[in-house]
């Protein structure tokens, strides 16, 4: 039913030069809001497909089912058709059973998001997206300094070298002077950390070519990535994988340069192509 | 202050044949709370270091802070010296300054758990431990199967072969059979569709010889990972990546053989290795 992935049209560096616009496969990244008997219990960033059994697996994870028997029915709630039929789903349970809700402890409750990104929920995007501005346009850097900024994490991952385990987020000038860099066991929080970072030096929101001006992240570009650096006004986002479809939706409403896979001697840009010089 | 790794006993499989236990350096996992003048607004599983960053950053991407004027004190909570010292983090408005939590709607309070993994808190963690029991003892598979189970996955990842942006987790049968295969964005979502399979296919809980033997992941081991693999009494987790050292701890407390860095002809088994034959 649902495939995994969808089509963007991206612009490539290769050997030092900018090709013409093509169109790349890209992994789809939804919010799911999962229920029991009408109730939220979680909401997560996932990609569409087998979401009856993400629920159900998630439940069964969760201690609040225990098997088969215990469930009703597994359906996507909402309007048949509309954009948000399909990323809510209501798992109901067996006749005559009651689901364990309360084995989710009321401190957990709704803390329950499971994928790599934790805000989620259409209401919670849509709040967050109230919050987050377009950056202004400008400026610009070269492909060469882009790629070196990426490059430059991997050596400043102690670690990444020591463990292999870890993720890196940094926050460059538009010189190429790096501004802060930190490490975490996840990405968010690596970014996070860079971000305070420049709260702490009150470094941020300088805007144009005095603030930060791209941030270089060693894992994957997820929504997330993509609000946070909206908030913090950094209008490059470098990583050294791939984009999700919702953070280069959220990329070019918030005209914000998204560029991925930057590894070796090139990468692909999946919006706003403009500030990024051959 | 902090270090982001620390050290564990591991067992090497090189050239087909197991070494003698070696340390290892390991990432560091730990749960960090983080709180505004006394209230919990998030919980997320970290690497220590740079909490303070780490909750700022978090703070200003929720537009809870716009400023350092809108900061006093960051100061880590509890008693110094105790273990969970280090896992909690207030902040304080400036005098004058009240922060804006309740921008935080309440559909999102306390769902903003940012890493890759989703449960956490402390009381959460002891929660979900309580619902875990060990599993039993055995069986055994050969090294040879583990990286075949392992490899076969990157074959099963047809959006990965199309975007390079997602994870895999897959189950097998102690006979190398596959029971089931998803892919997700998140690592987390990918073992709850497999684990969610299990359930619909009655297929779990099984137990010994007969249930599902391996859950195999494309990327690392977190300490959410060996949970769900522990309510779903999988006595083997086997990922491409690197384990963390909560998730090393637990697999070692629940009896679960946990390897990693399934690559090519080795691999390191971080618990338990009586369940792999060479």
């Amino acid at each position: 039913m649902d495939s995994g992935h969808t089509a963007r049209t991206i612009t490539r560096l290769r050997q030092g030069s900018l090709e013409a616009p093509s169109q790349d496969a890209i992994a789809v990244e939804e919010p799911l809001e999962i229920r029991v008997a009408g109730d939220t219990i979680a909401i997560t960033m996932r990609t569409p497909g087998a979401d009856d059994k993400l629920a159900v697996g998630f439940l069964f994870a969760e201690g609040i089912i225990e098997s088969l028997d215990d469930i009703g029915r597994v359906y996507h709630c909402g309007r048949p058709g509309s954009k948000e039929y399909g990323n809510s789903i209501d798992v109901t349970p067996a006749p005559g059973h009651s689901l364990k809700v309360e084995r989710v402890s009321s401190s957990r409750r709704g803390t329950l998001t499971t994928s790599a990104c934790g805000v989620c929920g259409r209401q919670s995007i849509q709040d967050l997206l109230e919050r987050c501005k377009s950056v202004d346009p400008g400026p610009q850097v070269e492909a060469s300094a882009l790629l070196e900024m990426v490059d430059r994490l991997s050596v400043r991952q102690p670690t990444f070298v020591e463990t292999g385990g870890v993720h890196a987020a940094g926050v460059y000038h538009h010189s190429g002077g790096l501004l802060a860099c930190h490490e975490d066991i996840g990405r968010h929080n690596a970014v996070d950390k860079v971000v305070g970072a420049l709260v702490f030096d009150s470094n941020i929101a300088a805007g144009g070519e005095k603030g930060p001006v791209v941030l270089a992240v060693s894992g994957r570009s997820s929504f997330e990535i993509v609000q946070k650096a909206a908030m913090a006004r950094i209008p490059i986002v470098a990583s050294v994988s791939a984009a999700s479809s919702l953070a280069i939706d959220l990329a070019h409403k918030l005209r914000i340069t998204l560029v991925g896979f930057v590894r070796g001697k090139g990468f692909n840009i999946y919006s706003h192509p403009d500030r990024v010089r051959e």
